[in-house]
C-alpha cells in the first residue's frame, strides 16, 4: 500500500479516537519512533500524518516534548437545544445587521462575528492588480463596452474548470456571473419560485436570507439541521412528500453558520429526493472553497441527474470580496435565469470578471486556496481553543469542517440578543442566534468569526464577551 | 442686455421659424452682414448662434457660401397611430432582445437599434485607466475589503454634486448605488409595489421594463405619450384618481425610445400630482445627461415636496458602461431600498465606484458631456438627413431632444415585426416597434441608434432599411 494512503489511514484512526474521547486533551501523542514500530512505517510517514492533523488544530506540537492532543470544544450531541424566542421578522434581522454593519465601517468596533474577510494579507492582491493593470491597458474596450448575460467567456470557462474539484461537470455555457452569491440566490429564488411559495430551509440558516424571502413573498419552513451532518433528510422527504415545499435552499459543504458539511451519501440523498419530486434546490456554496481537507467535498449538483439543483459560488470568500464575482450554474433553469439577469441587472462589469478568469487560468488558485485553508483552520483552533478555555461551563460549540464560523450554543437560558447588546456597548460586534431563524430560535447562540488575523484586541475581546456571558447568565 | 442673452434669443427666434416650417430646408440663412444689420449686433453674436444651431443640427455651413436649413423629419402630429398588433409579452420581449443581443457579440452583424455605445474613443478611458491604476496601487483594500450600501462615499458624493444641474438639492446619504439604471429600476420596483399591483408606464416605454414587471408580478397601465411633451399628465390624473395605479415609472428627460423632454411645467405638475396623490414615481434618467442643450432640464424630482419621487441615474451611457455604475436617490423610501439592496445584492465593487468618484471629482466631466453630446447632437443630425432623404414617403420621425435614439414611424400598415426579421436575414440588428409595449402596440415602429461613430456601413445599412421598409409596404 502507498505510503500516502498509509499517512491518510493514521490520520483518520487518531482523529477518531481524539473525537471519540480515548486520545484525550492534554494526552501526548506517541512519539515518531514508538508509532513507526507500531504500525510500521517510515518516520516521515508518522510525522506527515501528525503535520496535517496540526494543521487541522486536533495535535500541537510541543518543541522538544512531541505532538499532545488539543483542547477542544465540542457539540458533540445530535440536535441543539432550540429556545422560541421573539420572531425575528426580516426588518429585525435587518436592523441588527445595520448596526453591526455601520459599526464595522467605524473605527474601534471590534468585530468578533463577521464573515466579512478583509486586508490584502489574505488575498493575492498583487497579483491581480497587475492582471488588472495588463487588461485595463492593453483591452481599453473592458472599461468602455456593454458585456451581457452570462458574462465573461474567460471566467466561465474557469468556473467550469473549477467545478470539476466538486464533482461537477460544467461547460461555460451552464454558467451565469451574478454580483456575489446574493444575486445568483436572489436570481435564482425569482426564477424558481412564485409569490406565495414555500421554501425550505435549514435551520439555523444564512441570516440575509430571511429579509430576501420576505421581500419576495416567500414563505420559509424551517427544517432541522445537524450540526455535523446538515440538513435532516427525513424531514425533508416528509415535507416533499406532503407537497408543501416549491424549493430549497440549503449549504450542504461548509454551512453557514454551522460549518457543517453533509457527507456524500447525504448528498447524493438529496439530489434524488429534490429530482425524484421535481422541486428545485438552491446549493448555496460560498465557503466551499474553504473546506479544511485535501480536496472540496462533492457537491449535491454532482448527483444531479435532472437539472433540478441550482448551484451557486463566488470569490468573494476567497480571492477578492471588493470584486463582487459571483455565479450560478441554474441546471434547468438556465435560460429564464439568463433572462430575469438580464432584466434585473444587465450585466456586470467585464473587466473584473476577465482579471478573474486570467488569475484563475494561471493556476494559482489552488496554491493560495491551500495558504488560505490553513490559515482559516489555524485561526479556527485557536478560536476552539479560547472559547474552551474562557466560556462558562457547558457552552457549547461546532466542529466547523471549513470557513472561518464557529458556532456557539451558550448554556442555560442564555440570552444573546442580551449579550449582543452588552458587547455592542463595548464596541464589540456580536451576531445573535435569533437572527438565523425565522421563528427567532438559537436566542441561545451566538456566530463567532475568526476571518481576521488573529490579534492580541480579537483574543481579549474574545476573553471580555465570554465575561459578559457568564454575568448575563440567569 | 448682454451679447450672450441675445445670441440665445436669436437661437430660439431661428429655431421656432425652421420649426414653423417659414425657414425651410435647403434655404439659406441670413447673411452675417445682414442679420448684423437686422438685430443690432455683433458679428460675433451672430456667428455664435449660427454655430449653436449648427451644433443642435438645425442649419448647415457651405464653405464660402453661408448657413443653410437642413432637412429635417419631424413627428408633427400631437399624437402617433398605434396599431395594436400581436400582445408582447416579457418573453417575447426578451426573444427577440436575445437574438439582437446574440448577434451583437458576433462579428458581421450591423446594429443599428441598440443604446449599447461602445468603443473608446467615446469615453474618457484613458484618464479612467490611470485613476483606477493608482486607486488599486495606493489602496488594494479596494479590490479585497467589503464594502455595504449605500456605496462609496466619494462617488454619492459626487452624484449629489452633479444633481444640482437637475435642479436637485440632495446630500450623499440621500443617495444609495446600484448595479446601473437597471438594478436602481428592479430595487425601486420592489421596494415600493407589492405583487399584484399596478404599475403607470409611458407609452412607449423602455422594453426591458416589461419582462422586469411581468416577473415581479405586476400590472400594468399604458398611458398616452406625447412624443415631443411626454407623459400625457391630464391621462395620469385621470388614473390617479381613479386609484388605479400603485406606481408610475417615466423616463421625463430624454425619453427612450421617444428622445422626448418633458417642459419644466409639466414636471412640476408631475411632482405635484404625485406627492397629493402619494403615489410614488420611479423618474429613470440614464439619458438625462446626454440632453442636446447647454444646460440639463431640471428633473422631476427637482419639484418633489415630500419624498414621493424616486431618481434613478448611472454612467454607462456617458462615461463607462462596462462600469456598470449606477445609482438611486430613493426619497422617503431611502431606508427600505437601501436595505433591499443588501438583501439582493450585498454592494457594488467599490474599487470602480471610487475609479468614478475621483474623475467626477476632477471636474472633467462636464467638459466631455459636451463633447459627447455635441458629437451625438451631430451623428443625430445626420441621421434624421438620410431618413428624410432615404426612407419611404410618408415615414415620419421624433425630433429627439437629446441621446443617440430616433423613434420612426413607417407609413401605412408597415409591419416592423417583418422589417426587424428581414433586416436580421441580412445581419443587420434593427429592434421593432412592437417590443416597446406590453399591447404590442406601434408595430408600424422602428428605433434607431447613432450611438456607434458614424460609418459607411452604418449609412448603407440605413439605406439598405429604408429599401426593405419600402418592399414590405403592403
Amino acid at each position: 500500500m502507498a505510503q500516502d494512503t498509509l499517512y491518510m489511514q493514521l490520520v483518520n484512526e487518531w482523529t477518531a479516537l481524539i473525537q471519540r474521547g480515548v486520545l484525550r486533551p492534554g494526552e501526548k501523542m506517541p512519539s515518531v519512533r514508538k508509532a513507526c514500530a507500531q504500525y510500521e512505517v517510515s518516520p516521515a510517514t508518522i510525522l506527515a500524518a501528525y503535520r496535517l492533523m496540526e494543521e487541522r488544530g486536533l495535535v500541537e506540537a510541543r518543541p522538544q516534548s512531541g505532538f499532545y492532543v488539543r483542547t477542544q470544544t465540542r457539540l458533540p450531541l445530535p440536535h441543539m437545544r432550540r429556545q422560541s424566542g421573539t420572531v425575528a421578522t426580516g426588518d429585525e434581522v435587518l436592523d441588527n445587521i445595520e448596526l453591526v454593519l455601520a459599526a464595522q465601517q467605524q473605527p474601534g468596533y471590534l468585530d468578533l462575528s463577521m464573515a466579512s474577510p478583509r486586508g490584502g494579507d489574505f488575498y493575492p492582491t498583487t497579483r491581480l492588480k497587475h492582471i488588472l493593470h495588463k487588461l485595463s491597458r492593453e483591452q481599453p474596450t473592458l472599461a468602455t463596452d456593454y458585456s451581457y448575460p452570462p458574462g465573461a467567456q474567460s471566467l466561465r470557462e474557469q468556473v467550469a474548470r473549477r467545478a470539476l474539484a466538486w464533482g461537477v461537470a460544467l461547460v461555460a455555457d451552464d454558467i451565469v456571473t451574478t454580483n456575489g452569491c446574493t444575486e445568483a440566490l436572489q436570481l435564482a429564488l425569482r426564477t424558481v419560485c412564485k409569490h406565495g411559495d414555500t421554501i425550505g430551509l435549514e435551520s439555523p440558516t444564512y441570516f440575509l436570507l430571511l429579509p430576501l424571502l420576505k421581500s419576495l413573498g416567500l414563505n420559509v419552513i424551517e427544517i432541522p439541521t445537524h450540526p455535523t451532518t446538515g440538513l435532516s433528510l427525513d424531514a425533508l422527504e416528509l415535507l416533499l412528500e406532503e407537497k408543501r415545499l416549491q424549493a430549497i435552499v440549503a449549504m450542504p459543504t461548509v454551512h453557514n453558520p454551522l460549518g457543517a458539511t453533509m457527507p456524500p451519501e447525504n448528498k447524493k440523498r438529496l439530489a434524488a429526493l429534490v429530482n425524484a419530486h421535481r422541486v428545485p434546490l438552491i446549493e448555496d456554496c460560498p465557503h466551499a472553497d474553504l473546506f479544511y481537507g485535501q480536496l472540496t467535498p462533492d457537491a449535491v449538483k454532482a448527483y444531479d441527474t435532472d437539472g433540478y439543483v441550482l448551484l451557486c459560488g463566488s470569490f468573494n470568500k476567497t480571492l477578492a470580496p471588493g470584486f463582487r464575482v459571483g455565479w450560478i450554474a441554474p441546471g434547468r433553469y438556465r435560460r429564464e435565469l439568463t433572462r430575469l439577469k438580464f432584466a434585473s441587472s444587465l450585466s456586470q462589469p467585464r473587466l473584473l470578471e476577465e482579471t478573474l478568469g486570467v488569475y484563475l487560468q494561471d493556476g494559482a488558485y489552488d496554491q493560495h486556496l491551500r495558504f488560505l485553508r490553513r490559515h482559516y483552520q489555524a485561526q479556527m483552533a485557536r478560536l476552539q481553543d479560547v472559547v474552551a478555555q474562557v466560556f462558562p461551563a457547558g457552552t457549547r460549540a461546532t466542529s466547523p469542517t471549513g470557513g472561518c464560523l464557529l458556532w456557539l450554543e451558550l448554556p442555560g437560558e442564555a440570552d444573546s440578543l442580551q449579550l449582543s447588546r452588552a458587547a455592542y456597548a463595548e464596541k464589540m460586534l456580536v451576531v445573535p442566534g435569533a437572527l438565523y431563524s425565522p421563528r427567532g430560535r438559537y436566542r441561545n447562540c451566538i456566530r463567532l468569526s475568526c476571518c481576521y488575523p488573529w490579534s492580541d484586541a480579537y483574543e481579549r475581546g474574545l476573553h471580555r464577551l465570554a465575561e459578559l456571558s457568564a454575568s448575563l447568565l440567569p
